[in-house]
């Protein structure tokens, strides 16, 4: 587990402050505050993932708590599997519920999404890779949840390597002169140069580059860039790597990795949210 | 707008940390840091919404950056949809991109799924509600983007109405000890209680109750609670609302509508998100 | 006890941060650092109220304290009582004692004057409530007193129940307008209109609302008040409720209880502070 | 104004996230957010405090709402004398009422009582002191109310100054070994010791301190305190201050600054609260 | 040890964010992340400090870190010496080393160089002081390390004592006007004042102050201020004390300190670092 | 300048807070809050560096003061150069006056000394480096100041790069291992790793590593390693760097210049302060 834990505590607490705000009212209820057992139960398909979230939820609402899990993160789970079994306070179990259940449907949905793109392409050796294009606040939280469906991450974000684009090629002149003024300010940084075109490939090529994203390349496009850019590394020990970016979804990302990339980056993984279902029920 | 400002700071701050860290490296790429024009373009269809979240961003990176939108949240968009221009130093305007777009992309999914189920039932007079299963640290967000999409918001939180479920019932007794409890305790709440079966909800209907969720109820169920609900009614001068729960999709929502009910709560709204796309592209 | 965690933890550290700043210079006092023992002892009559921010206090400064008490929130004291004893490292006794004692003087002051509210009314149905004009920074601690001297909270703040008051309903219309527009815009909350007359008053029970504030009522008022409104409620099935509040005090709340209202708000719970005085004293 | 603007701020925004919470759901009600005016008025006598609060709070809320008053602080007001005159989006002034209302109304009294105690003595030469018995969280508010009252600050807490009481003096064996202790770890510090007794007097005068507090002294030995010590600084060239502290209340004051001691410490200043009132109406 | 903790976990917080940021990469490394042991070790002749700071460090990253320290605070220590002896995952051992180490290179260094100030002059009675010219951020930590080095703490920062300085005594007219005015707005603080000539320190001498500051005064001038600061005080029970101050080195400490002046004070303690250096090693 | 405008802002708050406390006791000395103009003068030969972190401090305390600088960072001073002018209330020049030079001694002083070593090897094509070896809290300041003496950045911390080390080496088995690890794990990560002879310099060599960083080796040994490295490189088109480290001085980092390594880094630039010497004084 390598989020910090000052991340798992504030995406935490920052949740439990939305929902409890002064203080859950249902805790006039109960006839009285016994200690219950209660069940988290799957109500869907998918890759488990959240469960350091949930145990912080019940930690920062009471230390009597205790959570035993009958799955851990990266497991496979589906309708019905119990996922957990939950013992303490009735007023706790009933104040924290919602909130571990809200990080278990999200980070599940990310870690199931990411599974489904990495067994569809375990035949070939390119591999999966996430985006900075991520649910605000849950960025670590969701970049964890792709390592637990398999995938791999790309950089956390604009401080940990260059993803020299567009926009920022614009704004340096060329490709060139970005990637000669991001070796000398920051010399420990790897750098990725996005190109548009077979000849933008071959202007990056030209300059010391850790890594090509290819975006929205076409089949034989990705094709022609993997040939040039192999023979291309005949000339120097290790190749320049490649990544497939753009447009890429379940229907295409087979044909898209048998070209021959490296990498395939999926904005989708992080982007698009389809809530693996979880319940929760008290024992009576 | 009526997202407190604290929110709103609070939440773009998370997002600006996570993205920029100790720094954006690529600040050392352009030639210099001159004032340039930048545009967000659409690339779905949908709804609008985080333009607060977005200015937020740019404020906070820089107070040089000028924001003009031409959609304001709320407005339809469609693919080469202009929505905003953006003038400042380039190095804010490529530091703030991905964390602005981030926030359009997610509370724009959120209000154009709201808006389309709002849509299908404007011909009859449910009205359609959020719930509290939402992106942990986004809830505000999204239930602003819910009003923006043309839907109302339930509670916010376990402390601002009582929602007396299943395992508080098992907890309490029974509805009527859960609902007089819950008036003892704070005698300003709104009570709904949440029923499985016609059975329950005669009991509910005992109760000095605001409003009874029906949990699952399929169409048939629901037209008969819908009527037992109004003969009761005529016994009290403002009828009991009810509210539709549970399983309920684009494909039924008309259907669960046409059967009386006051409202239908949506959990899809806020937990699954399907990303409105939008680029940000700098003038050369 | 349900404030949340959180509050009591930031109410405490903010009272130490300002007590002990840089670190308690006296620290340098006592031959050596031993544990020592020390009674909390009331000097006044009254209810006890504050355990809690106490024991916070004791375990934010040192991990090695134990409290015992001896009296309960809620309990009645009286001069001389034995309120608690501490045990620990006398640099820690030290530190803590009058942070401890500040949260005591003050909760136990708003416990103490609720329940002699309490106490003149309780042969009527009518229930004592706070208002928000409370001590900034402490309106959650403030509430638990009350709750704690056996009163009722009324609304926490501006978010969780709509109380409709002349400049609401002055920058609205009318009080129907007002009343529909609160529950257009938030289906789930408890609407409670202010009025200020007679007249008001039927304009108010006309609308769709949960309550009626009856400001500055005098006692022949209050008694038509509820008349009308109990015969008003014959045409519906649930009364709607009446609240006396403003000018209220120990002199006349058995008056306006007898009128027939069913609660009684008083701002003087919170807002007037007649300190309990205890004192603490290390055993030698 | 010497309130470090941080405390004010932090002040402020923990009174409004109690009011506020996750927003002032009356936002609805207006018609529309048009700038209006609004007014505050005092409904009883004393003297103002907490004007910089206020300012602090609107501005919190709002950019647009300006703030004339009409009293600064420390200024005698009476009932219906205009405050202040708020003018901006009805929003934010109804938003802020209570907030503004709730600090003015809390320091202005702190202020009042002072001013009350200032009065009585002002024929004599002692000065009236503050103490540590402060509402939590609002030290050093409070003590710039009790300024504005005409009152002067004891330290503000055990981090400026030594005042070494009963407990400090068991825990180190002696007065005079409190005193050197003191001396020794913190050259910089003013040294005040508490006596109980005119012997413990007579021993603390040996001492190197600066101040002695005479705690629950009667009258009689008062003079006789003020009379020993000052025999004795006929030795030195700076008499040791004396300052009475226990039991004093309007009843008795005078009589204690007529003894001769040089200053008067009162716990009511800050831990007994008679609030002032003010009421905010908003224009038609 | 009185540094507060909340001073210690907030340095450590701030260290570990900016080392720590996202997560440690490196935690990939190991083949498994089972317990090791790991030594400290000292590189360079000095006294220790900071061992609070990092014990602290491991527990912020993990609970099964245990530290054994074979040296405490304000020991000497030499090249080679065993300083603490670190067990517990080694993932946690390497993701806090550095920012443990770089506690105790920077405390021990102002420890260490106060050390040797104190021994130079310890045959005179000065007593060696800081100054406010510390590392920002770090003030309680370095102020913790001159006590640790055998000196004395002057006063913390700007507001608990008074010592008027130069561009003070311009803005306040003269030095008696601006001895009155602390007296009168801070009956409880120590005043100091700071003279750059005999002239002025005549003039000091007549005011109602603790201690004089000699600012840059030559040898023959310090010894005449003496002399002429002891005749004054013939006439007073308790000598003015008097502190040199300005231009003071190792090299002509003893000097100064043999002019019989009270105090020395040296900001050289606090704005000059000579990194006490220490290994870590982990155990094969 | 990119250091986040969130990280100077916490420097400084954290150091104001330190030195103002509850609030600066010397405003109540000068006889009115006028404005005055004051200048900061250099009084040490050096490098201009923390400009922006006193323009923060002033503007925490007052937004009615204005700063001129004479110089800006990266400039060269000298005793008596004139550095900035002040305008604004007498009352927030004061306040600030320490925080502000606090910072510009320390960050100058780390910015001079790097730019005595960047002097010292500009005839090489060797680079100025720094470490983690920083000041805690003030990482991201020290590392711009590095740049302002023009020196290059190392890694932020242990989540931007790798620098495997004997530790790491250590717990993974072996260099290969570590370095193939560190790849799967991250695969937008540039990847150095510490060697400590020329033997491991050969298994380095051998593995896909962009830097290698040569640990106290003699000149000789550096000598060697280049010629190594070179001829190795050959059969790659990019040579692996070379970063020497360890021991390094003014003394011999010309012949370790000299060797033809690519990188020097030097903890001494951050850990060691000698700080250079600033003065304010306010014109009468």
């Amino acid at each position: 587990m390598n989020v910090p834990n000052g991340t798992i505590k504030a995406n935490v607490q920052a949740a439990l402050e939305e929902d409890l705000g002064p203080g859950d009212i249902h805790v006039s209820l109960p006839s009285d505050d016994s200690d219950r057992h209660g069940t988290i139960i799957a109500r869907s398909h998918g890759v488990l993932c959240g469960a350091e979230w949930a145990n912080e939820a019940y930690r920062q609402v009471s230390e009597q708590v205790e959570v035993d899990w009958a799955k851990v993160d990266g497991e496979t789970i589906e309708p019905s599997s119990l996922i957990a079994t939950i013992s303490g306070p009735v007023s706790a179990l009933l104040a924290v519920e919602r909130t571990a259940l809200n990080f278990l449907q999200l980070l599940s949905a990310t870690a199931s999404q990411t599974r489904r793109f990495v067994h569809l392409i375990e035949h070939t050796q390119a591999r999966v890779l996430d985006t900075r294009k991520t649910v605000p606040g849950l960025r670590l939280a969701q970049k964890y949840a792709v390592r637990m469906g398999g995938g791999n991450n790309h950089r956390i974000g604009l401080f940990d390597a260059f993803l020299i684009k567009e926009n920022h090629i614009a704004a340096s002149g060329s490709i060139s002169n970005a990637v000669s003024r991001a070796r000398m300010a920051h010399p420990d940084m790897f750098i990725e140069v996005e190109v548009e075109s077979l000849e933008e490939l071959d202007h990056a090529l030209q300059c010391d580059v850790d890594r090509i994203m290819l975006d929205n390349f076409k089949i034989l496009q990705l094709r022609e860039a993997v040939r040039i850019s192999r023979s291309f590394s005949n000339h120097r020990r290790k190749a320049v790597e490649l990544e497939a970016s753009g447009g890429i979804s379940e229907s295409n990302v087979v044909q898209v990795a048998e070209t021959g990339v490296d990498f395939i980056s999926l904005g989708t993984l992080t982007k698009d949210i389809s809530a693996i279902d979880f319940s929760f029920r008290i024992q009576s």
